[in-house]
């Protein structure tokens, strides 16, 4: 199809299509005079999937570059990929404090998790904590525990939906949608199950 | 205490205190003469809260103007309380389609859960639903009911947390601070789950 027709079953404009090709974040179509190519459906999903890190995974350009990076290039493992991928969508904060992140460290030996306090998120989770302190907070530390447990189950549906991709193409893809796509639908279900548990508790 | 003090306490400019003033996201201090003001605690811990919204939660001023409207009003009920932050905090999708909605109508159903779609989040979640499709990630919406299970686990935490604030008026806040450092807690607690989960099923 040509570019008229990408951006219709894309729903993206072709200004937008254009600086994406630019940018490397769209692959070359097959160009079939000078001022022409050809594009086909890899290019419609690729879109599409542009803009649901946009739109929904709320991803600068610049991080989603990065994404795109990972998922074009080669990977030997899941292991691995999913790391990389979680540092690309992770922007660790730049100070964290020692002993807090040495608390997050006591939080995954004590939950027997297999990974270290040099993972980005370690240094999130110890910036969340460091907040939490410094505006009086700091009780919500001890329901960590808890939403640790939680969020076991969460990773399970997550590497299940990562197996269960059989094209091996689409693996890297997977990581990528079921991580921000996820981030989505765990916030949003956190919310109402919020408003179920809330409602239970304190009924009428 | 004078602003300058106010700005060493809580880490926040002097110029950054005085636009919070204007704002109306911080109270004004006990006036002393016609150009000095004296600061409080509350005011220290105001502004820690306002930075954590900003720095940890990634909220725009506006968002954060809002919430505090809601912490500053008086307020009925815990259940209301949950519902207003919530949609202060949620910025629901322009377009839900219909569709999407009520098969989020069914999840929420299916779990018996005490909350409808009117709900900011059901849009949210549809909103997830129509993206997985659009790139051929459908698969994803059938992890959606473990999801949920995990999340009746964190919003039992978050109902818990709220509950054990002692201080009335310190509710409302524990409401804001457990809904945005949650969020920001459960998301590094998931991506480090993932890599534990990874680690564990890919040994090596």
């Amino acid at each position: 199809m040509r570019i008229a027709e990408l951006s219709k079953r894309s729903g993206v404009a072709v200004p937008t299509i254009k600086f994406y090709l630019r940018e490397g974040m769209l692959p070359p179509g097959e160009r079939t005079s000078p001022n022409q190519a050809q594009y086909g459906e890899d290019h419609v999903r690729r879109l599409r999937l542009v803009r649901a890190m946009i739109d929904i995974g709320g991803l600068s350009v610049a991080s989603v570059r990065e994404v795109l990076a990972k998922v074009d290039s080669p990977v030997d493992n899941i292991d691995e990929l999913m790391g990389a991928v979680s540092k690309a969508l992770v922007d660790p904060p730049a100070d964290v404090d020692p002993d807090a992140l040495a608390e997050v460290g006591e939080l995954i030996d004590a939950l027997g998790w297999d990974c270290n306090v040099k993972h980005p998120s370690a240094a999130s989770l110890a910036a969340v904590f460091t907040a939490a302190r410094a505006i009086g907070h700091e009780r919500i530390i001890a329901g960590m525990r808890r939403y640790a447990e939680a969020c076991e189950l969460i990773a399970a549906v997550d590497l299940d939906y990562v197996e269960g991709e059989a094209e091996v193409d689409r693996v890297l893809e997977s990581v990528v949608v079921g991580t921000i796509l996820g981030d989505s639908a765990v916030g949003a279900l956190r919310r109402l199950a919020q408003a179920a548990e809330s409602g239970k508790r304190y009924p009428g």
